[in-house]
């Protein structure tokens, strides 16, 4: 019998190692970040004079925001157990009683701004979707509402932006008149995908990026008459590097501004088109105050950190994290790399590898499927390779067709056909981890999108895998659609492109009769994105046939991550799985041990 | 966040403490033993001259049996994942190839007896119940078939003898002609309980235990005539002992017999009525050979041992196990003792308690209730109860009427109202666990039939609970009736007394809108005893009803435990979810750490 507890104990070093992220800077320079350092994701004050540190909240959040305008720094709490019915609060930046934004019911929410005045939110409503504006102890109003899916991202006087999601393939920017309600919605091109308006202080413009001329862009357009232009910076570092993504952007002071670009899963920050020589790795966003940028940092091998970047002289710092203390810990990441792996049509998928010194080579591999699908893994931190890779598997994390990070063309392959090319593309990469010598055994593992998935593979390609691992998977399109909210009917919608006929033959439900290697199931109890009860009836169905399962139901937890424990809950069941599945102990030989 | 690995690393030292039990000795003095020392219910066979040891099988057994007139051990193994579909086998008792006994399909078994000639079987028919009579590699031929449950218990030349379950409260012998198959049913009086008959080797007489005259006492009855008498001893040390029931028995030379007699949960060896000082415990039979008895010894603080017993000189040796090598769990059990609490009417429950030297007083508590429910607590080595114990929490083990143990009149109270007076015992075990002094917080676990009163329990009088753990419990009488086969189906008929009108109100599925506590449901994949379907129906309701619960479905295991990967699998997420509802971290302060 394997002594787990050593992987228990590695797993629990693992997760303890803080995740951080940059929530802004309140007024008189009170920066504000979030992290998970005592179990929760929670935010801290930290004033940039004097280092002073202050714990806001403690019982987790779900979003938060502050301004350089307000003292005070909103932020939502999820009280519904995991199922992302919001409720917001008010904080001050230097600590004290928490107090209700407003007496609104708890709801899921697609944005939030906030600018020292008013926070605007965009939330799901029943059958549609609404914006309300409301003032701290004060007023709440309703702005709009809307038969499609909103998101606001920024607020100003006069103007809140935001997007509305038009169909899979094109985004729309919308500008609300802030005491009308008038909602006007832009695109530079009908059709085209335009992400993530930010509004100029004053609101007289918005900085977006917009695929309407080809490849992605940064534009800029006037509020009122909506002239567009590209972005115009003193230097050009990143024309030379070429970016295919613009992830965050936002004005360091007027017609200045700052922007991170993505290319082949790394993230460069620029300032006014400079690059400023960041740790390798991913960020996902930043905040600029006084002539600093701070932001998140992190890497596959590399725990994320707060970095502050001086914008003149582009020299960072750490402000926190980063480190990993654990030797074990630290020594099991051997090499992390991307390389490009060709399907079945010829598509080259980006994958990324990560390969543990605990295994041999070849030696027991997961082939990692991320969420979205319309996201990636990239050279960011991701808890659940991590956990693999600490527990002596190799990873194998392939950016199938629908992925980001490669360009809206190949984003757009999966629309009207999950679990068709995808699944392809998995194949493939499943037989390369095999034939290039790094798997001597393979399983599938993923979570939400990742988990359908491997619910799917596992029953359409039942030779390849020795093992499963589906984390919040779907496992019936058609129960998932009608348990879903209003946003996520059309998220489902947009996926498959409105060929509800394909539901059937992409929900593993129906093939269960497929399968043949061990299956773990992993579910939080109240998930609203991937509900469980799908899930149930298919553990329900695999009894029936006498297939080889085991199910574990995650309390209190809904699809999102906010505690340390949640991960743990996670990752130790599936590890213990993997390990007796096609870890060392289960008969592959010769391998290193962890210990 | 609470470091888990500790309770792993402890659990995982635990459960790898071998449980031994003795099968019998074959020919030329070749003891056959079970132990879980490599991980598995394997048999293991010692020369009782040479000492030289062999291991006979390597997969799991289920049952064996041996006798002194053959080298051939017969063995049953789980072919079916845990549903309790058994093959025989035979092997050598000095090693070698093992072989299917016969070409019989793998069915449910409820007796064996092995002369060295032939294999008698009981076995669970399609609406009946079946004898078998197989000679290794020669015939199979069916005996007789029956209505009601059999179990075959002994076998001689001519005759095999065994158990008819008339009814809850009834248990005749039957004397089978191994020839043409006649069956006689018999009772010493109509209506009384019957245990176990034991052929004398010539096969005139029967032993057997019966409550016909009153209490429970020993009998010899003529195979014949069917004459009966009670059993004279030389010695007369059981009569001042007084034992309750009669566990175990057999015939040394002709007319002498060895018996076992349990009282208050312990259990006493004589030999033709003389007391043999054994370490004080339980055993649960044992197997005469040349002037010795091989028992299995244990009690609730100190795990099994395998004991010879010289007849002559009643000396005992141990020959293995009983030994707890680490001192962390070792010096965990502080101190166990019996108690008699008063429940509802008077009537005195016996409870068993264990506490923990790494919980404080008063301290997290758990309220074990025992399987069965015709069953009991005793000083035994109790697996599930060790691993509270050695994670820091005191046990609390009633019982509650129906179990056995304490007479017949005892044992009986629960027929016809399960579920009833015997929650009612259970609610005033769990006050005096409060009020005592000695819990602090209290959670209510069980297995099988303690796995349905704690999802009873946690319905029915939802404010007593901290937390529950149901393991392979029974939410819902109605559809496992539906699922069970032939003898669940009549177990449940008796159990209920024929009351199907009780059913709905015994199931907790009708009443989870109640649940209060937090609920952490463990169950085997393939349980054919207490089916998964009507719990995983169960976890959907409390889905439904935004309750919290965790549930792991642990893959590839029945109703009963045969792996120590399995036993695991049980108690883990069950300490890890009592940790974070009772346990130290979850708020009671001021505990002890097991490190």
């Amino acid at each position: 019998m394997s002594e787990s507890w050593r992987l228990l104990r590695d797993l629990e070093e693992l997760v303890k190692i803080p995740i951080y992220g940059v929530v802004g800077v309140a007024r008189n320079g009170v920066l504000i970040y979030a992290t998970t350092i005592e179990g929760t994701a929670d935010i801290y004050s930290r004033d940039l004079k004097t280092g002073e540190e202050t714990r806001l909240t403690k019982k987790g959040i779900y979003t938060a925001s502050a301004t350089h305008k307000s003292d005070i720094v909103v932020y939502g709490v999820d009280e519904s157990k995991g199922r992302e019915l919001i409720k917001l609060y008010t904080v001050n930046a230097r600590g004290g009683e928490s107090k209700p934004l407003s007496d609104l019911p708890p709801r899921r929410l697609t944005g939030l701004a906030w600018d020292g005045e008013k926070v605007i939110v965009s939330l799901v409503g029943e059958g549609s979707f609404e914006v309300w504006k409301i003032k701290p102890n004060k007023t709440q109003e309703l702005l709009t509402r809307h038969s499609k899916p909103l998101a606001v991202t920024s607020t100003s006087d006069r103007y809140t932006a935001g997007l509305v999601w038009e169909s899979a393939e094109a985004w729309s920017i919308f500008i609300l008149d802030n005491s009308s309600g008038e909602l006007r919605e832009y695109s530079p091109r009908k059709g085209s995908m335009n992400r993530s308006p930010v509004l100029s202080e004053d609101g007289t413009k918005i900085l977006f990026a917009s695929n309407f001329e080809g490849r992605e862009g940064l534009y800029v357009a006037d509020t009122e008459r909506l002239e567009v232009g590209r972005v115009r910076t003193r230097f050009r570092d990143h024309i030379a590097d070429d970016p295919v993504e613009y992830v965050a952007y936002d004005w360091i002071d007027s017609g200045s501004i700052w922007f991170m670009g993505k290319r082949n899963g790394r993230v460069s920050l620029y300032i006014d088109g400079r690059r400023v020589n960041l740790p390798r790795g991913f960020s996902m966003g930043g905040k600029y105050y006084d002539g600093k940028i701070y932001l998140s940092r992190s890497s596959l091998t590399s725990p994320p950190r707060i970095v502050e970047v001086d914008v003149d002289s582009r020299r960072w710092t750490t402000l926190y994290g980063g480190r990993i203390a654990n030797r074990r810990i630290r020594q099991a990441f051997a090499r992390s790399y991307m390389t490009n792996i060709e399907s079945f049509d010829g598509l080259n998928i980006p994958t990324y590898i990560v390969e543990s010194r605990y295994a041999p080579k070849p030696g027991p591999t997961v082939l990692y499927v991320h969420g979205g699908p319309w996201w990636e893994v990239a050279d960011y931190w991701e808890i659940i390779m991590a956990s693999l890779v600490v527990s002596g598997f190799h990873v194998v994390a392939p950016n199938f067709r629908g992925s980001t990070g490669y360009g809206e063309e190949f984003r757009r392959l999966d629309i009207g056909d999950p679990g068709g090319g995808d699944l392809k593309d998995i194949v493939y990469v499943a037989r390369w981890a095999r034939d290039s010598g790094l798997a001597s055994k393979l399983a599938i593992m993923g979570y939400s999108y990742g988990g359908f998935m491997t619910f799917l593979a596992t029953v359409k390609e039942p030779d390849l895998w020795d093992a499963g691992v589906a984390g919040a998977g779907v496992a019936d399109w058609e129960e998932m659609y009608e348990l879903g909210d209003q946003l996520f009917k059309q998220f489902v919608e947009m996926l498959f492109a409105g060929k509800r006929e394909l539901w059937k033959d992409r929900s593993a439900i129906n093939f269960a009769e497929n399968l043949k290697a061990p299956l773990c199931i992993i579910h939080p109890q109240n998930d609203t994105r991937t509900p469980l009860k799908p899930v149930l009836r298919y553990a329900l169905r695999l009894s029936e046939l006498g297939k080889t399962y085991e199910m574990h139901i995650i309390p209190d937890m809904g699809h999102t991550v906010n505690k340390v424990e949640d991960i743990l809950n996670l990752v130790f069941p599936a590890v213990r799985f993997l390990t007796r599945t096609i870890g060392m102990d289960s008969g592959t030989g010769n391998g290193k041990s962890p210990e």
